[in-house]
């Protein structure tokens, strides 16, 4: 039986195209003893892979050429030779990019629960790394507090939305979106219920969050980078707090990154600008999970899921990211018959 | 009789130099009820000095066009018609640049402690706002720990020696200064006690630092900004505290300030970069006081100062700072009749 597996073939510059994957076929894992065997059944198509490309330091190695390329996904258990996994369980974990994977002692996969009346996706997207991202980043390392003048940048992604949707139900004065094009922020304000919505395509960005938030932004919720970093800290409030979630801004970028130049402001302001993993959080993840699902279930956390179809589908999916052609969390299914009960 | 002062003549673009600043001639003002005149003995150079001669938002107003420097010092009561002040008395606060200032409800001073034996350039350099500020910047903004790998920057400097005698004093396993050019750095070392001081005129910084400090860099204490504050990020280690204090290499820039490329390492190693001005701290001062005057006194904490004799020289005194000219804290003594008991 094979395993199909998209590997990393070249290092990409700039864009991932044709000649950075290869689809290849190897054949499927045999269980060992202590482990147990995945079915993949849809994987989370998220901008840090994009990073793990590169010959460069980063919070994990780069991908080595051959490999399968990095990414997690949810499986169902099809044979379990560990006491840990139980054949029928849908897990989740770093399946990478393939239809099969082992779970071993180095590589540990989490149980789905099931019976929440939820389907794969939404559990992928609101309690999966990307909710989860969103609420240890507003919560922890923003220390959101009750008034707050929020500013989500990347508002009509996966990440974004739900960040502002946490911060309105724990109570913003105001939380303003930043997206791009007229169709995306329109998005952002009638269905995740942001306050407002500024493109930053129509330029003068600096200038609009001026009028948007006159007494400066409080708490900004970075997914971006670059220079719509750079405008929010022109504005930043005293005691802003500045979350750096990602950059996707500068993932692909070529040359040398674009320089941030208002960062004397984090000394005018008595501001304070911090990235995270939310690897880092492992330990809490169920804090937030609960707190997200809640929501869920009460129809106050709006999410949507951008699905493709096919493992090949998978470098298609990635640039989706980047080109912001994607609306909501973007999906890769590999395998449809599994479900969650 | 006369009251000398030096007024903003024009905004300077780039460096200070002659049209800056004009010495004018004002009657000595009258002290009314409720103030008391002050005859200024000391000045406080400082590089924020020169961001308020900029027409940009700060964390003050500029000064206006026309209005005295705004600066601090030292001053000899020798009229009062408040319960606050007492002929005789030093006292410390916004005096600007001038031979006479007087005391309001708006512009207070506080006395400067005398008998502990104690000049009063020395009570103006380490127990003033230069060491004030390298203790909260290091001990509160930086969050300082026992084992911390300590770099700071303008090292030589008057806050950046003090902030690196506190780190030693306070356990850092190793603090590594970085100034301008082989003198300062041997001063650094050998004065200040330092582990190892980095001349950044060699260039090669960021490969430098990899080798000082292997496991990367804790805490940054930067006076610096720009290039050099970029190489230090992408040495950061996980969880690093970078504290922004000051910007000097960017206080005269005429152009756009240098973009900070490697802010995304704040995201790889989970690190924070906080701002903060002295002044928030204003309630807190003593403790900062007590500390640094327990470590004056015990000879403990080295310290210099670079005096310039006369009001005239002020402006003089303050394009040192950005030259590099000056070894130690810059002050300029405008009557040297005055002296602490």
């Amino acid at each position: 039986m094979d395993n199909r597996q998209i590997v990393l073939a070249r290092r990409p510059v700039g864009q991932v195209d044709d000649s950075t994957t290869t689809l290849v076929s190897s054949p499927r894992p045999l269980c060992g003893e202590g482990e147990a065997l995945i079915k993949v059944a849809m994987l989370s198509i998220d901008p840090t892979i994009r990073t793990w490309m590169n010959d460069a330091p980063g919070y994990l190695p780069p991908i080595e050429l051959g490999a399968v390329i990095r990414g997690s996904g949810t499986g169902l258990v099809v044979e379990s030779r560990s006491e840990r996994y139980h054949v029928g369980e849908v897990v989740f974990g770093m399946t990478g990019w393939q239809e099969w994977v082992l779970a071993t002692d180095e590589v540990r996969f989490s149980v789905v629960p099931q019976g929440m009346g939820l389907d794969l996706a939404t559990v992928m997207n609101v309690l999966g790394v990307t909710g989860i991202t969103a609420f240890f980043g507003l919560v922890e390392v923003g220390q959101m507090k009750e008034g707050d003048v929020v500013v989500v940048s990347g508002a009509a992604g996966a990440t974004g939305s739900v960040a502002g949707q946490i911060a309105k139900a724990r109570g913003a004065a105001k939380v303003v979106g930043i997206a791009g094009g007229p169709e995306k922020c329109a998005e952002v304000v009638e269905k995740y219920g942001f306050d407002e919505c500024l493109d930053y395509r129509q330029g003068g960005l600096s200038q609009r969050l001026v009028e948007s938030c006159p007494k400066g932004v409080d708490l900004y919720f970075d997914n971006v980078g670059g220079e719509i970093l750079d405008d929010v800290l022109t504005n930043v409030a005293m005691h802003a707090r500045v979350v750096l979630c990602g950059a996707i801004s500068q993932y692909n970028s070529t040359g040398s990154r674009r320089g941030i130049e208002n960062t004397s402001m984090l000394i005018m302001r008595r501001g304070r600008m911090e990235g995270f993993i939310v690897l880092d959080y492992a330990s809490r993840f169920v804090e937030a999970q609960t707190e997200l699902a809640t929501m869920v279930l009460a129809g106050t956390l709006h999410h949507q899921e951008h699905i493709l179809h096919g493992l090949e589908k998978a470098p298609e999916a990635l640039n989706l990211l980047f080109s912001g052609g994607n609306h909501g969390k973007t999906l890769v299914v590999v395998d449809d018959s599994v479900q969650l009960g």
